[in-house]
């Protein structure tokens, strides 16, 4: 058989991650550019086509080899349309129709999801979900993402909003406020910009001595990061607060398991790398909160692809239309 | 074309519902029979099989126009394996082979479903969900069952446990038990039980005078319609019952929507009834619980096949599998 690869794509604001990947989902090579979005990002996706011809030519194949271009894009995507409502951080508005400047400019088929979805995917053909049909992946970094995959496909739901798990309301009264526009989603307690804010507002507000405190005081910030780090010191204040980010976390998880019991529920993005300092108090409050068949079926796995995520499972999108 | 039915079977723990329906899911003709749970349930299938006989003969029709039976069932269901794991109502335990029994008895195809699923496929095919592929059905009864539509099919999810609404946790701290072993349970405060429960305490600890407890004092209890009844006189007590009790559902429903995104959200079973009076409050939390583009897409709305639901959907388990 012929040897075919698929291009995956993760298009982020600063950065485009593009990989060939094999029709079983394995890594040939993989590369950055940067994304140029000036003038409105008429250049992004001119860029990629170019780079992708340039790295054929680098690897000395032809461009028959490629089976299609699958992309991950963030924003809003209508994926059957193919286009992207609204993309801020890329300078696009207006519905822009990804699939179809890309495909003529390439002569490939394209495939664009968000890429919270992407990453979901990526994880169940080559991570931690590995021969799982229906699982369920939560992205921890700035904010928080989700992709939620029922019999091996994206849920999408009726605006293409399904999988915004970083917008499930955990704090019904007096939350604070979300970018979004509510208070109380997960986002704000569950991101590493929610860890940073609970862990600052409590070193202002406790008068007790932590290790926490001094870090603070030292850098006149506290990092999510900062914050795990002290709970392996044994910090009283630091475990407080990973024990509360846990409650809160374990609470929408469970109840995403109670709705759906999904065989796997991943946790990747930056905060997961805290791994067991978070992973345990997390598995103990998502219990509490699972109805008992859910506790006993559904687990809670750390992602395992990391950034490489979005890539393969921008490139599943191709290998999954066939 | 020669007309073909199918046989849609609800089966409860007193009463068992049957239809005859055509394959658009129109009923044709429906009755019921007692459910005989003596002797660990070993009659309910033959009583089953020979009342769609009986009715066969009365409506001088051969048995070649049936297509096959569905049946909603209580309990855990392998639908695969077309066992129950247990149900206690009906004296089967230690998963009972209903499909094989029941397709014996029969001649016929059988496929079985857990009765909250098939009354949300009910409500797909020919209720307040059609021509929606995507939708969650909540039953509020003496407790709260759910079913999941993804792309028109059912969620079962790892362990059968998906759709289980009822135990979503709405209360993490201090709710009241549920019969599940968990506390602050949705069931705990949105089902017909849970609304009589609030009531009631709610009268037991205010002090003020109002129909509620006029209500409590006359019948030495409150049902949730009492509740509603009350809300439509006016009465504050009510209203601040009625207005928890959407708290916690619009939580809950506007969690799965975050999620899940679907196109319609019904609300089926006995509290449903209440019609505006709950449908009212319940938007408005919704909407405050929300991710905006899913308030904006997602719908609530009241079922409309009352208790029909379970025998129509059970017929559709057999006209999607064709």
């Amino acid at each position: 058989m012929l040897e075919k690869w698929i291009v995956g794509v993760d298009l982020g604001g600063t950065t485009t991650k593009l990989a060939f990947v094999q029709e079983n989902g394995e890594l040939i090579y993989q590369w950055e550019i940067d994304t140029d979005n000036s003038d409105a990002g008429k250049n992004i996706l001119k860029n990629i086509s170019e780079s992708i011809n340039q790295k054929l030519t680098y690897l000395k194949k032809e461009k028959d080899i490629l089976l299609g271009i699958g992309m991950g894009a963030p924003g809003a995507v209508d994926i059957n349309k193919g286009i992207i409502y609204e993309a801020v951080n890329l300078g696009w508005e207006n519905r822009f129709p990804v699939v179809q400047i890309l495909s003529d400019l390439t002569g490939l088929p394209v495939v664009i999801d968000n890429d919270a979805n992407c990453a979901a995917l990526g994880e169940m053909w080559r991570g931690a979900g590995q021969g799982s049909k229906d699982l369920v992946c939560v992205t921890l970094g700035t904010g928080v993402g989700g992709g939620i995959i029922v019999n091996r496909k994206i849920v999408h739901g009726a605006k293409g909003a399904a999988g915004e798990i970083g917008h499930i309301t955990v704090i019904p009264e007096n939350g604070s406020p979300c970018n979004c526009g509510k208070t109380g989603c997960l986002e704000t307690v569950a991101s590493a910009t929610g860890i940073s804010r609970i862990a600052v507002e409590a070193v202002q507000n406790e008068n007790v001595e932590s290790l926490l405190k001094q870090t603070y005081e030292k850098n006149g910030t506290i990092t999510a990061k900062d914050v795990f780090d002290c709970v392996r010191e044994n910090d009283l204040l630091a475990k407080e607060i990973v024990n509360k980010v846990s409650f809160y976390l374990g609470l929408a998880l469970a109840n995403i398991g109670n709705g759906l019991n999904p065989e796997k529920i991943v946790i990747g993005g930056g905060v997961s790398k805290a791994g067991d300092t978070l992973l345990t108090p997390l598995l103990t409050y998502f219990k509490k909160f699972s109805f008992t068949p859910v506790a006993q079926s559904t687990s809670i796995d750390l992602a395992t692809l990391g950034n490489n995520a979005g890539v393969i499972g921008a490139a599943w999108l191709i290998y999954d239309r066939k």
